[in-house]
């Protein structure tokens, strides 16, 4: 299937955030709420952008640890189609928060940072759990650290177990090439749509590039 | 040194929260906002606390997993004294959220899931992060897991390696004892504070068992 473009809104306000959204969300599939806006609005973020973007995958990125049932309860009730949990979370929550999801017709994605294994990776598609992230880490990037042959065999093995790969991190149209054998659901940039100076064309040429590496 | 007493608000909406605060204020040392509470207000719940209570430790239980430079800027700006990372964020994301932190006067507590190790441990005991929370969970607790010798175990080689704990999950003033032996910074409760007919009350028997068992 051809991977979709998310646009990450990293904004630390909602007025910068909307005034994006107004010029992206029809040239994206996916609207995300990144952990900062989140953060910074709180949940009501999730029912605005429901309001502004009715019929778009909206995910919040709530990056969930613990108590995954009500948190879940929050960004589905919100509108959210899909919600993040890290991947360090005990099997139990995301299990939890995957229940509230299947009651709305939403999923869970698995955000992959640190210590976690090819056998988490397992338990999560056996208990249903289809999606995960995988992210460069804004730290890691600005610390100088690039997608590596290592990053892409990972990548492959996820794939290979089943998982479908929402990728982050620096991701341009240019390097969209990297990922051609990879069960990628989506692709998720950010500053890269929003701080050129034109958005609406910076996500263009995403999907253009996308259309023309995955017939 | 004798352990703290925290507060966790878990509660999904403002009111709720601040009923709770409003009657435990005076009696506990940390007041934290839990993450749950968080989502649902953003951040300006922080500066809401920080009003009402001037003089407390406030926490600021985000669960950083990356980005920690603009979130540890969101919650320190807005007021918290301890912001909590997830163990699984990246070294650089804790030194990041931890630079913002001393800039404040404020520290960054690693919050305790999943695939952790003690090696883990020693880096940011190195790194000058000292506080870590060890945590039972909310979902592994419903589903039954109670603290076991392996948990003991544990807090205690990462007392020996010098990391201060706040200890969570189903915390009751008659299981404290169990912590003796442990580098217990503070201990935190939720509901079993703040759902019970006498919340102040509650907290003091906390507080007065804390006194007999740390003289």
């Amino acid at each position: 299937m051809r991977p979709l473009l998310q646009i990450a809104l990293d904004q630390t306000d909602l007025i910068s955030a909307l005034k994006v959204v107004d010029k992206i969300k029809d040239h994206v599939d996916i609207v995300e709420a990144g952990t900062i806006l989140c953060v910074s609005e709180g949940i009501r973020v999730i029912r605005i952008l429901r309001a502004l973007c009715p019929k778009k995958i909206i995910v919040c990125d709530l990056k969930v640890a613990d108590a995954g049932e009500v948190l879940a309860r929050q960004a589905f009730d919100a509108g959210a189609t899909f919600m993040t949990v890290v991947c360090a979370a005990p099997l139990a929550t995301m299990l939890k928060a995957k229940e509230v999801a299947d009651a709305h017709q939403g999923e869970i994605q698995v955000e992959l940072f640190g210590n976690w294994t090819f056998e988490d990776a397992a338990s999560w598609v056996k208990a249903g759990i289809r999606q995960a992230i995988y992210h460069r880490g804004r730290d890691a990037q600005a610390s100088g650290q690039g997608w590596s042959q290592a990053d892409l065999d990972k990548m492959k093995k996820l794939s290979d177990l089943g998982v479908e790969l929402s990728i982050t991190g620096g991701v341009t149209p240019d390097s969209l090439e990297t990922f051609r054998d990879i069960n990628a659901k989506a692709f998720i940039a950010g500053r890269a749509i929003s701080d050129t100076p034109d958005p609406a064309a910076s996500a263009d040429e995403f999907r253009q590039q996308i259309a023309r590496l995955w017939k």
